[in-house]
């Protein structure tokens, strides 16, 4: 690997520089994104070099796509023509099965691997970026016959990350539950809550409402496309979740309520004791 | 004041004596509890003495109920018919109508004035208490005519938390919304979760889900009592949140999606911002 592009200066992108440098790569990381992420790309040390879109592609034997997943899909078919044969694309994006897709139809002679690290924070760009965002956390690759990508797999390891290979189509309906079905849930309170003339509800609140509110501050647009690029698997969920929802409403007063508390209480132990 | 009696030395009782102390209160605390809890607040600090409850109830002043729901409304109708005049009794139950109900019942000559602390943490027991457990937290006050309780009312002052005055119903049918609702959100998400054959659901979540199922490691024994004594408010916020929710997911890919996620991220900034 002698030259990265990264395309997408932000929290994600600037992250992946750091962890890189982080790991022991010293060759040029080339930035494309607007200009003040650039900025600040280069000045928190995530790329070395920027340049226009076409250009970095043409140099780099890594383009890492870490912009929403939208501007991915256009970005795939901007790039996917002309990157070159031995060239890895790999990308950032929540959702699988559409980046695949776009990618399928669009890269002709370079290899296409994608990707998901399970990391963020709630802060944005690159000024928040870290090289550690990565450690300890789950980075799912694609899981697709015949693609090679030892060397990304290895540089993804060696950020600590937890590799862990699956179809887009298995990664889509699993995130549809673990990621995308919690914040339509956040989104929805915060959304009834917002709608109450109740002026009480603004104040008397514990830590419980913080918690189970802070997703809802994350930004549409960003959501607008993860959540349209896995509409099916969503609305599965959504109403999967309704329904238990509604078991659980009726069974207050009676014992089912203490099991359901038991069972749920239980599953959410797993979620910090896994080694991750 | 010159006697306090803590019933149920937990993490909220024995948070209320260390932060009764730290405000300067010097009297005896006398603690009721079981036999582990009493060793634990005494070794904490929270109480000086221990006595049975009759006993404790007779020589103290200020009676403090921090038990779970249905045993505040046990206590009280242990404690009503005996406790003396002058004396004030107050709770930390997390509904007040109930609660509110039982005293008028039972409490003969002692005065009676509901309290909800909007405070705690993950960890129970007098070993996770803290003195500064209330501080700038909301602590609820029942507002009835004609009680006065001036002092206790300072206490919880100088303790740090901002008293909130509402009726017990205005209580109850506000934390249906804002602790009740986001409670059986998160339980009904983990529970939803536990039932799912998709294994890679343990292995690929990101720091949300930790969020959205953090109150779902709540104890069953506590919630039983709670949302079993608020039952009409909160099947009537799950109802609106459930149809909040659908009114979400019919939004997907068009501009309402926007919308509500614009609105609720504004309302989730609200909570974080309030001088609390």
């Amino acid at each position: 690997m002698e030259k990265v592009a990264i395309v997408g200066v932000g929290l994600i992108g600037a992250s992946f520089g750091l962890a890189l440098r982080k790991a022991g790569y010293d060759g040029p990381i080339i930035g494309v994104s607007s200009e003040a992420a650039l900025e600040a790309g280069l000045e928190a040390g995530a790329i070395s070099d920027t340049a226009p879109l076409l250009e970095a592609v043409e140099q780099s034997d890594l383009i890492y796509l870490s912009q929403p997943v939208d501007r991915i899909i256009e970005t795939l078919a901007k790039i996917g023509p002309v990157a070159r044969a031995g060239t890895l694309i790999t990308d950032a994006g929540s959702t699988k099965v559409a980046i695949g897709q776009a990618a399928a139809e669009h890269v002709k002679r370079a290899t296409f691997l994608g990707g998901h690290p399970m990391a963020g924070k709630e802060a944005r760009g690159a000024t928040a970026a870290q090289a550690d965002l990565f450690v300890g956390r789950p980075y799912v690759l694609d899981q697709v016959e015949g693609v090679q990508a030892d060397e990304f797999r290895s540089w993804i390891r060696r950020m600590g990350a937890h590799v862990i290979e699956m179809s887009a189509s298995q990664h889509d309906a699993t995130v549809a539950l673990t990621s995308h079905l919690p914040q339509l849930i956040s989104t929805a309170l915060a959304s009834y809550l917002s709608a109450q003339s109740e002026t009480a509800i603004d104040q008397v609140f514990g830590s419980g409402l913080l918690d189970m509110t802070r997703l809802a501050l994350s930004p549409a647009d960003l959501w607008f496309s993860i959540i349209n690029t896995n509409r099916e698997n969503v609305i599965r969920a959504v109403d999967g979740y309704i329904e238990a929802l509604i078991k659980l409403k009726g069974s207050i007063g009676t014992d089912d309520f203490s099991s359901i508390f038991a069972s749920s209480s239980s599953k959410a132990a797993t979620y910090r004791k896994n080694p991750r």
